[in-house]
Formats: C-alpha cells, structure tokens, sequence
C-alpha cells in the first residue's frame, strides 16, 4: 500500500482560526523529541509556564496548557469546578455562549442563561443585575465571540463577581495575544486561551491559567491514580468531602501535580505542541504586547477601510467590534459559499462563514497572528472585489485597495513587529 | 523579555514512550497549516482513517484520533459508552489497569476489578469466567501494559465477549504499530492505539477505532451543539431516551459527525499533529505490518540476549512478555535512579524506572518504532555495562554487545524496513 507525499497547498488564511503558522513555529516543531521526564523537557515546561503568565497578565502560579485543542481547557477548567447541582449563568452572545452551556450541562450543573441579541455583546450592569439575582457560584462568558465577531466588555463583570464571591471563567480563546487581555486586573478567576488563532501555533492545545479561588476547589476534589498514589494521597482522600472531578483526563488537580515540581506522571506531554506554543509565545514577547494588539488594530483598519471602500457593509454593532475578527454582511442575492469557493480555489485564499442564525448571512475574515499581515490585507481585499464582480455584485470598483493604502500611509512608520 | 531559540539535546531514548520520532514525521510537522474545512484537509483526514483501518486491521467505519494524549481515547472510548451505574469488568495486571478503573469510576460507571500478580497476565479461561459471574455492560482490558512489560493474550476473551453480548474494549496504546493487534480478528468492540510509542509520532493524539456495536449506543446519546444545530436535530434529541454523554470534549457522537461528510464543527482538528499521524502511519504501512512486527522481535532478542550475557535477569513471566518493552531487575543494592541519570547525563541514553509496586525494582527499556534500531541496542547495551560498573555492579564484563552481535548474526538479512 503506498500514499504520496504530503502534498499540502500554501494558502494565505483569513479566518478567525486555524490561520497561518508563523515559519519559526514550524521550524521549532521538526526539532527532534527529549523524553518527558528530561531535565532538558522540563525546564521547557516551566519556561512556557513563566511564558503564559506574561502573555496572561497575571501572577498566578498556575499557567500551563491543556493538552487538547482550545475546548478542551475550557472544559478542564468547568468540570473542575463543577459539582453536581452548582449554578452557573452563562451570558450568551454567540456560539460559544452555547458551547459553554453545553459543557456545562453535561457535568451536572444548574446553568443558567440570558441572552443578547446575536452582533451585540451585554451591558456589563445587566450580567450584574442578573448575577444577584441568580447567585450563581460560577459567571462562564466569552471574551472574543469569533462567530459574530464580538468583544464583551469583563472589567465591571470581574469586579462585581469578586464581590460577590462568584468565580469568573473566561473564554479568550480568540482574543489572547490579539488584544488587551488582563487576567488579574480584570478579576478573572479562571482563563482559557486558544493556540490556533492570534498566536499562530497549530490548533491543539488549550493554554490556561486559574488562581488559588480555584486552585482551593480543585484540591478540595483531589484524587491520585491508584497506580501511583502514595500511602499519605490516599490518607488524604478518605478525607475527602468534596465530589471527585468527572474526567481524568481534564481534571486539573492531577494536570496541576504533573505540572508542579512533584511531576506525578498524568499524560505524556505532546512534545512537539509544546516546543510549538513555547516557540509561539516567544515570537509574542518578543514583539511586546502593546505593540502586537496595536498591529491587529492596525491592519483591521486597513481591512475595514478598503472593505467598507468597495461598498460593503459590517455586521454587529461597532462599539463592541473584536479587532481580529471582521464580519461582513452578505449582500442581497449572493450565494455566500459561492464566494468563498472562488476565493478559495482561484486565489487561494480562506474567509468564514458562521454558525447558526448567521450561516449565509455573513463573512467572517479573520486578521490573526502571522496571517495578520500587509500583503494578506491587500492580496483579499483586491480578490474579494475581483470575485464580487465574477458574481455580479455592484461594487465600488479600484477603491478598496486605495483605502486600503491610504489607510496604511497615515502612520508614518508600522508598529514594530511587522 | 527574551528567551533563548529552543535548544534541545539529542537524546537516545529507550523508554517505553514517548520514544525517537521519525525524522520523516519531524519534516512533515514543518509543513504550512491549511483551513481544517479546506478540501486539501479534509482529504488528508479521509486518508488517515484508511491508514487508520490496516494499522488496526479492521473494516470498521469509524478510526479516526482523538485530539489529545493516549488517556484522552480511552476516556473517549469509556464515557461514550458508559451510562450511570453501568456493570463494568476491569481485569488489572499493572498501571494501566488503575488507569481504566479511574476513568469507569468517574463516568459513574459501577466498576468489578479482577488482579493477578504484576509481571504476570490472565489466563483468558479466568476472564471469562468472572465475566460470566458479573455480567458486565464492558469488559476494558490493556493489550501491551507497559509497566510491567506483558502482553495479554485477547482473542479467546475476544470471543466469549461477543457470544455473551458484553462489548470488548482495549488499550492497545503501548502495542499497536508494534506488535500483532488484529481488531476485527479478536473481536475488539472499540481501541484504542498511542502515537508516541510504536508509530514514531509525538505524542498529543489518540487513533481509536470501534464498530457498529458502540456505535449503535453513542448514537442514542446523540446530541448536537445549541449553537450549530437544525430543527431535525433538535427533534431527533426530544426522542432520546437515554443519557447524553458526560464530556463534550470527548463525546464520540460529536467527533463523529466532524469526521464524517457531515463534518460538523466540533473542535479544530489539530492540523500539525495530524500531518504527523499521516506520515507515521505511512512509514508502518511502506515497511508492511508483519515485517515490522518482525523487526521489533528480531531488535528485542538482540537486547535480550544482550542483558542476560552481562548476567542480568528479567523481569516478568517470559511467556507473556510484551516485544516492545523489556524490563530488568534491578539488581540487589543498586540505585536504580542513579543508573538512569547517569546513562542520560553521561551517554544520554534514557530508560525508564516503573510505578507503584515496581518502583525501584526494575527499569523499562523500550524498543519502539524510529528507536528500535541497532545501533540504539548496541550503544544502550555497552553504555549499561560501563555505568553498572561504575556503580559497583559485578556484571560479566564485555559479553553484552558479543552477545547481542551473535543475535544479529543469526539471521543473514535483517528484516526489511530497518
């Protein structure tokens, strides 16, 4: 039996995720494996942890990835605080408000929701009012809503659940190392970040970080495998109180062991994803974070200009646009997975659509990362308006990439970094 | 803040996972990532569930990976599978065993164990006998258990299984790619297989595979996503009467759909691992599973041979020893962990010590996949002798690599493929 070659094209991504690797993670990736429990592994291991804590804004101890893709720390971090019964509210603007109810459910929790209209994001004082009279033990909320592309306000939410002793979970899975995310200062309990998207290291692992709130509860449901576990872990036990966590693979208190200096075997560490998000989160402190969130805005400008140039319109209210995810209302009439297949097999470039209410409705373009870049700016805003005519849509022809330009002149000199 | 470029030593590794990578993997991990709803990707995820099919030697619709370590599978496997209060059998002959015990326990499963002696495995006669006195929904077993280094027979288990309507689960991490595993041949319900040990690949995914008879069960537990699901779903849900599976992460009904033409999103498919996937499987199916079966068993002897010239003994009943691992008494007043640093300080060799009862009593050299090559045999072999020297170890000094010589001899022609 023979198969070829991986023969793979290069495409220029303008999703909100997977988007194009950054070469040095590539490279960094081909480097061959040390063993788990090698000195030389584990120094990798606490470097991305001092790493995270930096790109997390936060002084937490705990600050690892999951080993799964983006979901799968989001779940870790629920079902680890989670006991049967325990009431959440989850504000739900998009998907993956939905998502977070889901996982909820499914490991035993009362979850509660409300809802805002699918473009917009909450008045944080609406959550408040709805927090107090809830009472909640967890708020679960997204930062960066990729499929509306939504960016909630969390700073008065954070306070208000640290006042009224409420844990706060949160999905930023689409905007860490995109825009300003600030764990500690925004009262954020517990965080999960996504690789595939701003940080532009392969889909499949979920990096988080949580503080001793949560750090409490997940000792307080403690179990060692039986395989492993010494005489005093399974002294500890019997003592006991709290209901045991219901994954082994996601539960945080065996992932924080393996992760702590006692390096109490759980998995195996995926090797090469680690080298992948240390060499990704390298290449983002080396830009600084200031200056890469001021590069994202940067570029979406330019998008926006030229996009809003040719005649189209954005979807969701501004004052809450996510500056790496650019939705863009379907004109009247045109098939939008038509468009995206031109895009996709003349150009070679990738946009999105969305889910549920908003399939065919709108375009999402993604401006994340490596992707995020002048020449990927230029390169779909010229093949959109070109694929636009190719459908029969009336579109301001030549202007887009002339706003696009102009867009990128005002400012003398890029930001450092790109 | 800066970092150093990501400098890693060159190790020889003779653990039982994660072992050397094949440098072919290695290359195609530095491939440029496409969408994961490109054509160009879902291409390469169609081809490596064929892949996926003859490595397991099965006609099973459903082989696909998981998208997290070895566990993540087997918890895939068991939790989509097993309702509350479930009867489940776990027949434990080392680590592993606890390992299936902890995962049934937490999905609320009502668990029966059976043991026999570490270094030892069942008499399949005994199994089924305590299958036929508890009548379990399952009975989960470990195919290769790496902490003691024995191989369970499964076939006669296999078959009892079905003729008693219990479905048959295996953990066939430490053996498949390695050593014969034949799905449908032994009536293997659902397994699940490891990347990081015979195929050569880095850790961080799990290839599973099961048949219409799990399938049957995860498809009445069915539930599709809030946020992307159509009224027939929703519909179809109503009529559920049994309960929804407790993870979402790992819910075998959702990641089913995502690798089926359906290709509803679940999680983004972890595209660089996956490449990975795609050439490990390629290398095992280009060298023939038999021949490489053949290699691991013609490298194992040489080590073999090798160990007991210097006068060490095995551990373990010989008659179930598992090829791809070999485990050594440690001898009398000899500190195990110094030999194992010093062979990695010094030689950069890496073996492996084991868990629980064993530890301090015997190492693990594996002879796995890309690492088991001779070179990898002779240098740990004259590397053991020189450090148990150094330790004050009376060992039968330079008989070892004579002896493992001899072995190589023997035989004209290595097998083909190494």
């Amino acid at each position: 039996m023979t198969y070829s070659d991986l023969n793979t094209p290069l495409r220029t991504i303008m999703t909100p995720g997977p988007v194009e690797v950054d070469p040095r993670v590539l490279r960094a990736m081909s480097t061959p494996v040390v063993g788990q429990f090698d000195p030389a592994f584990t120094k990798i291991m606490n470097e991305v942890m001092e790493m995270l804590r930096h790109i997390f804004q936060t002084k937490n101890k705990w600050a690892f990835p999951v080993d799964g893709t983006s979901r799968s720390g989001m779940e870790a971090l629920l079902c680890s605080i989670i006991e049967p019964g325990d009431k959440i509210l989850v504000p739900i603007f998009g998907r993956f408000g939905y998502l977070l109810t889901e996982i909820c459910e499914r490991h035993g929790a009362e979850v509660h929701t409300m809802e805002c209209t699918w473009g917009d994001v909450f008045d944080p004082a609406d959550v408040i009012k709805e927090i107090k009279r809830v009472h909640p033990k967890i708020v679960a909320l997204v930062h960066g809503e990729t499929s509306t592309g939504r960016l909630q306000p969390l700073e008065k939410i954070g306070a208000a659940c640290r006042e009224m002793n409420v844990l706060f979970t949160v999905d930023g899975v689409a905007s860490i190392g995109g825009t300003d995310l600030k764990v500690d200062e925004w009262f954020i309990d517990g965080l999960v970040g996504g690789t595939q998207k701003c940080l532009s290291v392969p889909s499949g692992m979920a990096p988080i970080t949580y503080n001793e709130r949560i750090e409490e509860i997940i000792t307080a449901r403690k179990k060692v495998e039986r395989g492993i576990s010494t005489a005093e872990d399974r002294k500890q036990e019997l003592e006991r109180d709290h209901p045991i966590i219901r994954s082994n693979y996601l539960d945080l208190s065996m992932l924080q062991d393996y992760w702590s200096s006692r390096r109490l075997n759980h998995h195996t560490e995926a090797t090469t994803m680690l080298y992948a998000l240390r060499e990704g989160l390298r290449i983002v402190l080396e830009e600084g974070l200031e200056n890469r969130f001021n590069r994202h805005k940067f570029h979406e400008n330019a998008l926006v200009s030229g996009l809003e140039a040719m005649g189209l319109t954005l979807f969701g209210s501004p004052s809450c646009k996510l500056p790496t995810v650019t939705c863009v209302n379907i004109p009247e009439g045109v098939d939008g997975e038509s468009v995206r297949q031109m895009l996709l097999q003349e150009f070679g470039i990738e946009i999105a659509s969305s889910f549920g209410p908003l399939q065919g409705k709108i375009w999402r373009i993604g401006t994340m990362g490596y992707s995020c870049r002048k020449e990927n700016i230029l390169f779909t805003l010229g093949a959109l308006e070109a694929v636009l005519i190719r459908h029969g849509v009336r579109v301001h022809t030549g202007r887009a990439l002339q706003a696009a330009l102009d867009s990128y002149s005002l400012i003398h000199r890029e930001p450092v970094g790109q």
